[in-house]
């Protein structure tokens, strides 16, 4: 896969959200109980994804958040979060972002945090992260005491994970929340060092996961493996800050 | 005060903090116990608005973050934060802000909230708070369970506060965290309806009344009133919200 199509998929889908946007934006509640919103931007930026992908790539399986996927049994596989961070899109804050993953049988080869409100558009391809066309790397930090640690939501998290994420917060340099994908886009470009969530889809890591690999960083789950089961991420600037954060959530 | 000499002041102020962020921040502890960050880029931004409002208002006082105040009885005084959300800005992230508030006699007649990393100016004179040139006002939002609230630090908060906090945030639709300044911004323009904080300073809070206000909103303290005892502060898109939040709070 080439840097140009997903600058293709990006310059596309921040059309169709623009134009959104300027029509006025509704959040819809999706959820059965409590507030989970999706916008007419989320919806019309999938399906311009999904009509590019199919155009060009008419072989590849396509999953997204919004939509049934299509031949999941491909080999390449896209998946897709059209507006990730659609609070932060709903308060008018720069912090949402467009996702964009490939997976080839089972491997995370390429992806793209894109960042509309900051013009910012992250690549992994091959191997190497870059941002607007340079390449980027994390920050290098190895030690959870120099860590600037991100995590969304802090009461996403209940009983023992709580617990652990705590004992992470407390352990770092610096703590900032509210930064959906954004808090991985920095991870690459290395303004933040570690993060950790639980409860996210394979729509909302998929894409994280080689832009953080491509930098130099690491992403994996809780327990120092890559089933990311109950959505549980870590992602940090190297692995050693990886192993220690683990150590800390066991 | 006309916009003009604001904008004269957000362009020195960008102008510094650029090449300082060019040069590599480095966040230096000023804190006795934890960490409260100071960069190379809030100094010398605070520098630069203190010498051109020296130049132009000899008469005036200021204050600010970083140095000691300068004619604190004279009739109109300066109130400058060179860099709102520190923390932010050595994490790459685009929520600090250039806090500058004008004040007369006490009363809190002009303002600016400067979003650099957006390039988004918000200028508050003569009851009417502009954004890039134009007018501004809020959602207009009554009703807690509508609206979106911001705190930038859950942790903040202790004891009965967290409680009262708590019960904010359990009757509101949506929460965002981590937003220092841009939070009353996106009250000013309508994307966020309510925000609650403790502990702000002065120089924190003196420009967003300004810029809240001439949008249309309210702003006060926990008690509704304006003492801002504790630094605690609640902004909100309408006084009928601004009522119900420290009905909560109280």
């Amino acid at each position: 896969m080439n840097r140009a199509f997903f600058e293709q998929l990006s310059a596309a889908a921040r059309d169709v959200i623009a134009r959104e946007i300027a029509a006025g934006l509704v959040g819809e509640n999706k959820a059965l109980a409590g507030f989970d919103p999706v916008t007419a931007a989320d919806r019309a930026a999938e399906r311009e994804l999904r009509a590019l992908i199919e155009r060009a790539y008419p072989d590849h399986g396509i999953s997204g958040e919004e939509f049934p996927t299509v031949r999941p049994d491909a080999r390449l596989r896209w998946s897709l979060d059209p507006v990730d961070g659609t609070r932060a899109l709903l308060c008018g804050l720069p912090s949402w972002a467009i996702l964009v993953g490939l997976i080839e049988d089972g491997h995370h080869i390429a992806g793209m945090i894109d960042l509309p409100a900051i013009d910012e558009t992250l690549i992994a391809v091959d191997g190497t992260t870059w941002r607007n066309g340079a390449p980027v790397r994390t920050s290098g930090c190895t030690e959870l005491a120099a860590a600037r640690f991100s995590t969304t939501d802090p009461f996403l998290f209940s009983g023992d994970e709580a617990r652990a994420v705590k004992r992470v917060r407390r352990s770092v340099r610096l703590t900032r929340f509210g930064l959906d994908a954004m808090a991985y886009a920095r991870i690459a470009t290395g303004g933040i060092d570690l993060a950790v969530e639980n409860s996210l889809h394979p729509h909302d890591y998929d894409a994280l996961i080689p832009v953080v690999r491509g930098a130099g960083g690491h992403i994996g789950d809780w327990s120092g493996g890559s089933a990311f089961d109950g959505g549980r991420v870590v992602a940090a600037a190297t692995r050693e800050l990886y192993e220690a954060a683990v150590a800390l959530l066991a």
